[in-house]
Order: structure tokens, then sequence, then C-alpha cells
């Protein structure tokens, strides 16, 4: 089976933290990360239980850091006033992995998962780690928005938008999302949506299965080789 | 129809940048955000496109901030050297709203993602915003991480377990997950894990169905009234 990686991510350490509740401390955390000469890939603050959090003067937080290991980013943080508690966790990308996003109508998003996370699942149980992640939406300005979205989403891969009729700002919102470098790959529908995409797929079994071989490292489909098809 | 919401986040203003890429480039950004009276929630660096971002000697940032409006989180990032161009973003809670996770088999997750994805289309075309994602796994040490893991997805406010048998240590990480108030179904099947989740149910679809119902604000399925029930 070949191995493939395009765009590898370097290796992280993570940790989740107890954290005071000071409008500094997420500041004292990256100046540390960085003099430690680490790279704060995300950092994100959990508001759950937020009103037990309060009262006890904490807030947790999960950091992903690039280029230290788990003692050096341990001891970077550890000396903080502001870091109460450190426990290590594995990062985000090792559970689960890289995303396949799917957006559109409820019925076609629901058969286009079905294909997907079969196809996941061949791939996962191989050690490939692939989510399929999904939201029904309805309405262009909606749907444009979260096409726009993906960019900013940690780990998204590849879009499927799937559909009866998808155009106006969603193509123009298509253009963008593979401008930045992530492929989309449209259900065959009406709308100016399935001259903007890499990929039309009238079944949205078929879409979702070729949408995970696409990413997957364990699969031999290239999407940029049959870029433009429709099938 | 009555609407709920336990648990509010605060409203945040989100930000896309183009970051100059230096190890304290993060630092700067978190003090001159907690500087002007804000609160960081998120900020996340986008590795994709790696190379020509390398090239450019500039990096991708996506912020979450609370307690600043978009006036005052570009005032407080445009005079920072590090911060090159700002572009005004929509919060990722504002696009993909509360997270359902699936977990499990691949055969029960799609089911179960039937299920889901059909019920959050009939609250998101009210005006709701609820995502269901999901990851097919095999074995029991993978399965735990991943239940382990779901407390440091943002947005995430159920979990539901699909799946023949679970038990063990995956039955561990579950009591965990509810200690920091995610509540968990799981289907009916072998193993201890029906033990320990907040509901049983037989039929994925149903599964589905109800876990969306329990977050929704749209509808009136309270998971904390039903608690050990078995359908």
């Amino acid at each position: 089976m070949p191995r493939r990686n395009p765009n590898p991510l370097p290796p992280t350490t993570a940790a989740r933290l107890a954290v005071a509740d000071e409008p500094g401390a997420v500041a004292a955390i990256a100046s540390a990360v960085a003099e430690a000469g680490g790279r704060l890939r995300s950092l994100t603050t959990m508001r759950r239980a937020a009103a037990r959090e309060a009262a006890s003067g904490l807030s947790q937080a999960e950091v992903e850091v690039e280029d230290l290991d788990e003692a050096a980013l341990v001891a970077a943080l550890e000396p903080l006033r502001e870091v109460v508690a450190i426990r290590k966790t594995r990062p985000l990308d090792r559970v689960f992995g890289k995303r396949v996003i799917i957006l559109g109508g409820g019925a076609q998003v629901a058969q286009v998962a079905l294909g997907a996370v079969s196809e996941a699942d061949r791939h996962n149980i191989r050690g490939e780690k692939i989510s399929v992640d999904t939201i029904p939406l309805v309405g262009e300005d909606t749907i444009a928005a979260a096409v726009r979205a993906v960019i900013d989403l940690p780990r998204a891969r590849l879009l499927v938008l799937a559909g009866s009729i998808m155009g106006g700002d969603i193509s123009r919102a298509a253009d963008e999302l593979r401008a930045v470098g992530i492929p989309i790959i449209a259900l065959n529908m009406v709308g100016s949506i399935t001259e903007h995409v890499d990929l039309v797929v009238s079944d949205p079994v078929q879409a979702g299965t070729m949408a995970v071989m696409a990413i997957a490292d364990t699969a031999t489909f290239e999407l940029a080789r049959h870029r433009g098809r429709r099938l």
C-alpha cells in the first residue's frame, strides 16, 4: 500500500492546563512557550462548567505546541504563577486526524456521510485517522458563510457540498476555499457550483467514499489527476 | 417552541490574521488582547500551504476573543508589528454551532449519523446551529483516548458511543467525560459501557435523533430527566 503525505504536520505536544482566570494568563503562557523555543499551534479555553470554574477562579485551556517535547513544555509552563495544573494530553490530530467536512441539505448530507464513514472505517482500521464532520444547512448566505469558515477549521482537508441547488455566493466562497488549498467535491446538482469544484459526483455514497479516498494516505486515489471530471 | 440555553457562551469576535512567522508573535497578540480588556478564547495557527507561507515569512492565525467588539479588536491588533493583515470572520460557534460527536464502529456510526443529521436539519432550519461530527475507530485504547479527547474538542456538547462491545478503559473514560459535564448516549451493546452512560438506545437512528434533541434549544427533550433509561 503506497503511503503519501503531501502536507505533513510537524509533531506536536499537547497539554490541558488549569489556568488562573486572569486577563494576562494566556499572554504569559504564550510568552513562556516562545522563550523555551516552542511554537504555539493552538490554544483553546474551555467554557463548559463555566459557573463552577468561575467559583474556583480557574479556567481550563488546551494547548498544542510545536518544537517542544513533553518535558520541555512542562518545564516552560510549571514555573508560571498563572498555571495551576498541567495534564499531558494527545494532540487532536493524533486522535481525530484529518477531517472531511460535509455541508448542505440534510437528506444528501446523511447519504454522503454514510459513504464517507464507511470508507473512513476501512482506512482507520489500517492506521489512518480520518473524521467525517457534517452540518445540514439551508440558504445561500448560510452555506456560503460555512464554506468560508472551513478555512478556519483545524485539520479540515476536503469539503463535500451535498445539495440540489447551489450557486451565487456559494460558488464565490468555493473559489476562495480552493485558493487556500482545500479541494471540493460536489454532488451533481443545478446552479453554478458544479463549475467551481474539483469533482462532480452524482451518487452521494460514492461522493463520500471518494472524499475519504482523496485524503487517505492509505489510498491510491489522487484527486488532482481527475480534476474537472463529472461522474 | 420553548427556548432554553443552560450553558450560554458569551458573545465573541473573530478575525483571521496574517502574522509574521516569529516565535514571539502569538505572545504579542495575546498581550495586546489582554491589555485592551479582551479575553482570548481561542487562537489557532493554520498549517496548510505551509511551504508558500514559509516562503512569504507569514503564517495565518484565527483568533476568537470575548469582551471586545470588532472595532476594539482591530484597534488592539493593528498597531502590532507582527500582525500584517486583519480580516474579520464569524466565530465558529455562530457557523458550526454545538457539536454532537459520534464514535465507534463504522456501520453503527453511519446509522447514528443518519438519524442525527436528519434531526439537526429540522432544528437548523429553525435557527439552531448543530453539527454532527463522527469518527469510526476500532480498539479499546483508541476509543478510550478519543472519548477523553472529546473534553478538548471546542463546542462538543454530547457524545454518542456506537458499537457492539465497549467496556474497560472506555467505561473509565466515559466517567471522566461525564464528570466535566458532557453527557453520553450509548447504543445497546455488550460490555460494561451501558452502566456508565446517561441513556441507552437500541435503535441507532433513534440514538442520533435523541442526541440532537438533547442539545437543541428548539427541542423540549431534557436528557437529565430520563437519565438511566434503556430504550
